[in-house]
């Protein structure tokens, strides 16, 4: 099989109200799991807040290890949505309204309503092509490979499934799931020869109570079925040489 | 008043389950709102895979510049588990059996239950201060200012309330919040204003939609609730001037 390219990712969210606690953050996990299953590999996620420092950090560390960055917040009509303006000084572009936006936004509004701060929303660094939103229609935006993203979990989703088809993945990642009653320290010494013997199958042991009882649960993970079938065969062996049954998990 | 010092923490969040999608992380949202309450501000999270190099990145980077850093997952029995030996390598320390880490998991498990996989579980950085683990046994451990906690959630909030009283905040940020039933884009330029007017109050502007009607939460964030109020005040008045009456939200 000659050499896959894999892709990978990162996430910035960008939010005081993440790091003060107000606002769970939701998109973390959906983006984790869709681009799971696209076959790129998200590398990280930061967490920063609304402060232009950290945002340049985050993205110019990011963008030049990764084959995609995503954001996620701070494109508002407000004074403290600072990502826009933020993105075009990480890139060292100039940043105003984007004709396309202003054309949008001015046609969806009614002209009594339209507002600076609303047409603030217009704006991107120069040159980024616009991501279409259909749910409150300000849209986000991508400059090269940093894809620029609202906060509210609905509208992420629906933005980010309007671009989806446009990245490349690799193979995707595959996974199979086997749990049992018995604490992970027992399985532990033994699990480590198995990981040994299948250095590409990516083996996670991760402890649980249900019912009151402790189980592990065992995943491998790799993008050839065959690859992780071979390693959980052995670990339903090994849980069953410790008197317990292996439990098929559903993903 | 004098200038009060502000203390800030970082949050690593060490895990392939929480980057694969797997596992929605919890311990953000805990840690963020627990330590707001304690005034420590948290600065920036990241969430990175069960990699040396990247946990070590992010150890150095965040211990230079944060009075605490926490750290959660990776501590367990198993290969996955690779925390414990990263952290001394980034601090550059030896790592091996604390004497009394090893007495407790001895006193914890049945003699016929002691697996090399276990006592792995007792392995610190050298001079490592542990951290109390009531659930089950296995401890966390601090080096430094770096606080290295178990993945899963009862068992990292049971340490954490263990060693919180040793932890120094400054003033903890109060809030207050209110809400009405108006898009933030037609209070943008005016709220703006407010702001700046009310420079070291953080105002924060979240949309929202509730029983399908759209609507905003202004929220007003200081050490001190006159300067809250006085920011509230003025954000009442713009909402009512809108022909709107604002909702008092509890936080």
């Amino acid at each position: 099989m000659p050499e896959q390219k894999t892709y990978t990712a990162a996430l910035i969210i960008i939010g005081n109200e993440v790091l003060s606690g107000r606002t769970k953050d939701a998109n973390t996990n959906y983006l984790a799991t869709e681009l799971t299953a696209m076959g790129i590999n998200l590398m990280e996620v930061r967490v920063v807040p609304d402060l232009e420092d950290m945002i340049i950090e985050a993205v110019n560390t990011l963008r030049q290890r990764n084959d995609y960055v995503f954001t996620t917040g701070g494109i508002g009509p407000t004074h403290d949505d600072i990502t826009s303006a933020t993105i075009a000084k990480a890139f060292g572009l100039e940043h105003g309204r984007h004709p396309d936006a202003e054309a949008l936004l001015l046609a969806h509004y009614d002209p009594k309503d339209v507002t600076d701060a609303r047409m603030k929303m217009s704006e991107t660094p120069a040159g980024a092509e616009l991501l279409f939103n259909p749910v409150s229609k300000a849209p986000g935006f991508r400059v090269e490979n940093v894809y620029v993203m609202a906060g509210i979990p609905r509208i992420m989703q629906a933005m980010f499934d309007g671009f989806r088809h446009t990245l490349t993945g690799g193979e995707p990642m595959q996974s199979r799931s086997v749990a049992a009653f018995i604490g992970e320290g027992k399985l532990g010494d033994e699990l480590g020869e198995i990981q040994k013997r299948h250095p590409d199958v990516e083996i996670g042991s991760y402890p649980f109570t249900r019912d009151g009882k402790y189980g592990t649960s065992l995943v491998a993970r790799h993008i050839d079925p065959n690859a992780i079938n071979a390693a959980i065969d052995e670990i339903c062996a090994l849980i069953r040489k410790h008197g317990v049954e292996p439990i098929e998990e559903k993903l």
